[in-house]
C-alpha cells in the first residue's frame, strides 16, 4: 500500500506564527483521500426530512452505520424515475439530499446521466434526433443544476449493449443505434463538460470482457475526454477472486485512466446460479442473509477492498448498498441487515477503513523548532495541543507545512 | 434473392454493326458476380508444378472439382510460414500461384497481411518499434508485389483478441498492445493502401461478439477506411442456424460496409464439443466423415449458402477448405473427402451455384431490332447464334447493351 501512504513533516505554531516546541501534540486523521463509496439512495428521505417516528430512528441509525464507514454517495438520477413525467424533475428533492450529505463532508456522485435502462418512458414518443436534443438538454439542466454539489457523474451507463439492449423499447437504444456507441459518448461527455467544465466525467460499464477494452479505445481515439472508467462489480453469482480482480484492473489500467470501482457488492446469501446471464432474470421470492453467507462475506469484503486498494489505479470503490433493505433483486447484498443491525462484513471493512488503514490519535512531540513528522494514509488530519487544534494533509508532494493552532 | 438477379435488354449485332434480327441464339451464364471463395492453399503445389505421378493427377482431379464450385482464392500469406527467416519471402511460389488462378479465371485474395497468429517468429527479437517498421515494410512488399494479380486482402486479422492474446509471445500482440488496436489497424490499413490504392481492404475477425461492432465503431470514427468487413464462420461446434447467421449479418450490416463471410466451414463428422473456447486446443487422433455427418453437412450447406445470399449485405464467402486432406485441425470440413470422392455436400451447392442461380445455355431469339431480353444472376453471359460468340455483363444499372458476335 505504498501508494497509498505519505509522509510530511508539520511545523506546529500558535496564533501567532510561534512554533509550539518541545510540546506533547495529538495527531488523528479525519478524513480518507480515497474515495469509500457507497450508493445513498436509501437515506434520501431521512435527508429530506420526509420520515417520522420509529422510520426516522431507524434511518438515523442506518445513517450513522453509513457515514462511519463511507465519504462519497451515489445519488440516483435515473430519468424514468427522476423526470417520469416530463418536465417534472425531482430536482428539489435530490438538491436537498445532496446537501444533507455535503453538509456532513460526503463527496457526491450522480448516476447516470445516460442509460437505456430506467429511462424515461416518453421518449418512446419523440423521434429520434429529439430525443437526442433532450437527452442533451436532460444532462445540461441536471450537471449544471447540481455544480457544486455533485462534481462526478457517470456520464454514460453500459455502452457497449446499449444499441443492441433488445430487452425493453426505449429511446435511447433507438439514438445510440442510430447515431453508433461513439458518437453516444460523445453527446453524454460533451454537452456535460460544457454544463460543469470541472466535473469528473466517467465511462461506467458492467461489461468486462474485451468489447469494454474496444469500445474505450475507439473512445479515446477519437479525442472524447473521459476523466475516469467505472467498472461495476456487481458479484452475485461469486465474489470474482483476487486474480480475476486483478486482471481486470491490468487491462483497463493501461488506458491510463483511474478506475472506479463502481456498483460493487457481495452476497452474505446464496450465489446466484451461474447460468443466469442478466441478473435481473433472477426473481426469487425470499433471499435471507444467513450465518455462513455473512462469514463468507466478511472475508471476501476484506479480500475486494485489499485487491482494489492495492492496485495504484483505483481511486474510488462503490459498494451498491450498505443494507439489505430495499436491495435491487433483494439479494443479502448489505453491511447491515434489513432489520439494521450490523453483519460481520460490517465490522471487518470498518476494521481496514477506520482501522488498518487509519492513523488513530496519536501522541507525539515536536522538536525545538515545532515539527513534528507524520506518517499516514494520504487524506485529512487535525494535530492538536492544550485544547487548539489546525488541520493539515498527507497527500503526494506536501513533504513540509505549516499549521496554526487555534 | 431480388437483390442477387437483374434484367437487360441485349442488341446482338454482327462484326459490321447490323442487327442480327429474327435470330436463334443462345443465352448463357458464364460467370457469377457474387464471389463463390475458398482456399486455394490446396492446390499451390500444383500450381507451382511441384507434383508429379499420382500426386500431380489427384490435385488435377482437386482442381477441377475446385473450378467447378469456386470463383475466388484464398491464397496464404501467414506470415511465419512466407517469411520464416528474415530477408526470404516466399513471393515466387505465390506468385506462381496466383498466375495459375488468375489464368483460369479466378479472382485471388491474400490473407492476412497483419495477424498475431503464425506471424514471423524472429519479430520477438526486435524491438516494439522495429516491429512496428517490419510489418510496413512487409505489408508494402506483399501488397505491391502482387498488385493486379491480389487485389483483395485480409489487412489485419483477428484484432479484438490481439493485444491481449496470450497462448502465445509473439511481437504482434506486442506492437498492438503498447500502441493500441486502432492505431495497429491504421498502420495495416494505411500502409496497404498506398501500396496499393485500387485494393479492397478488409478488417477480419472471429468474434462475432459486440466487441468486433465496439472495434469496428470505433474504426469508423477514426476516419478509417474499411473496404469490407470479414466476419469468419469456423462452425465446428455445428452448424450456427439460419436465426444466428441472419442476427449476425443485421448486426455487422449496419455500418453499411460490405461484408465477407469468411472462413465458413461445416463439418461432416462429429463435432466439436461446446466447452472448447480455443478451437485450436481440440486435438483428436482422427476425425472421421461419417455417413451422417456427410447428410448433415449437406443440408447445412444449403441452408447456410442460401441464408448468405439471401443477405443483401453479404458479397463474398469464403469456404475454409474444399478436402478433408491437410485440413485445420484434421477435421471433416471438405466438400471432397481425403480420397477424391465428393460428398453430398458437393453436389449440394453445385446445385446452388450452377444450377438454382444459374442461366444454363438457353436458346431465346431476338427481335426484329436484333434484341433479346435476358433475366438471371448478376455475372457474366455470353450469346451464341451461328458459330459466333459474345460477352456481356447482368449487374445493376446495366438495362441495355449491345453486343458483337465475332
Amino acid at each position: 500500500m505504498e501508494h497509498r501512504t505519505g509522509s510530511t513533516v508539520v511545523t506546529v505554531v500558535d496564533g501567532e506564527g510561534r512554533p509550539v516546541a518541545d510540546a506533547d501534540v495529538t495527531v488523528r486523521q479525519t478524513a480518507h483521500a480515497f474515495r469509500f463509496g457507497c450508493i445513498g439512495f436509501d437515506l434520501i428521505p431521512l435527508a429530506d426530512g420526509e420520515l417520522a417516528g420509529a422510520a426516522a430512528e431507524a434511518a438515523g441509525l442506518l445513517a450513522e452505520q453509513w457515514l462511519e464507514l463511507f465519504n462519497t454517495a451515489t445519488l440516483p438520477f435515473y430519468w424514468g424515475d427522476f423526470e417520469r413525467v416530463r418536465g417534472r424533475p425531482d430536482t428539489a428533492r435530490l438538491l436537498a439530499a445532496a446537501r444533507w450529505f455535503r453538509d456532513r463532508g460526503v463527496e457526491l456522485k450522480g448516476h447516470p446521466l445516460a442509460w437505456h435502462t430506467v429511462t424515461a418512458p416518453w421518449l418512446l414518443e419523440l423521434s429520434t434526433d429529439e430525443v437526442a436534443a433532450v437527452q442533451r438538454e436532460r444532462i445540461t439542466r441536471e450537471v449544471s443544476g447540481f455544480a457544486g454539489l455533485i462534481d462526478t457523474w457517470d456520464a454514460i451507463n453500459e455502452v457497449v449493449i446499449m444499441p443492441v439492449f433488445d430487452k425493453e423499447d426505449n429511446g435511447i437504444t433507438r439514438l445510440c443505434r442510430a447515431i453508433g456507441r461513439i458518437p453516444m459518448i460523445r453527446l453524454a461527455f460533451e454537452t456535460a463538460r460544457a454544463a460543469n467544465p470541472a466535473a469528473t466525467l466517467l465511462l461506467n460499464d458492467f461489461d468486462m470482457s474485451t468489447a469494454y477494452e474496444c469500445l474505450i479505445e475507439g473512445v479515446l481515439e477519437a479525442g472524447i475526454r473521459i476523466d475516469a472508467l467505472g467498472l461495476q462489480s456487481h458479484m452475485h453469482q461469486g465474489y470474482w477472486g483476487e486474480e480475476r480482480t486483478l486482471e481486470t484492473l491490468d487491462r483497463f489500467a493501461r488506458y491510463g485512466l483511474p478506475i472506479h470501482f463502481t456498483e460493487s457488492t457481495l452476497l452474505s446469501g446464496d450465489l446466484m446460479p451461474p447460468e443466469i446471464q442478466d441478473l435481473n432474470d433472477w426473481q426469487v421470492e425470499s433471499w435471507p442473509s444467513t450465518p455462513e453467507g455473512e462469514a463468507r462475506q466478511a472475508d471476501e469484503v476484506v479480500r475486494h477492498y485489499r485487491t482494489l486498494l492495492g492496485h495504484p489505479a483505483v481511486e474510488a470503490v462503490t459498494y451498491w448498498g450498505i443494507t439489505d433493505a430495499g436491495a435491487w433483486l433483494g439479494a443479502p447484498v448489505g453491511f447491515v441487515r434489513a432489520d439494521g443491525t450490523p453483519k460481520p462484513s460490517y465490522a471487518a471493512l470498518h476494521g481496514l477503513v477506520k482501522g488498518e488503514w487509519w492513523l488513530p490519535p496519536t501522541p507525539l512531540r515536536t522538536d525545538a523548532g515545532g515539527r513534528v513528522a507524520v506518517r499516514g494514509w494520504y487524506g485529512d488530519y487535525e494535530v492538536a495541543a492544550a485544547g487548539q487544534r489546525g488541520g493539515f494533509a498527507v497527500s503526494p508532494g506536501a513533504e513540509e507545512q505549516q499549521v496554526v493552532l487555534r
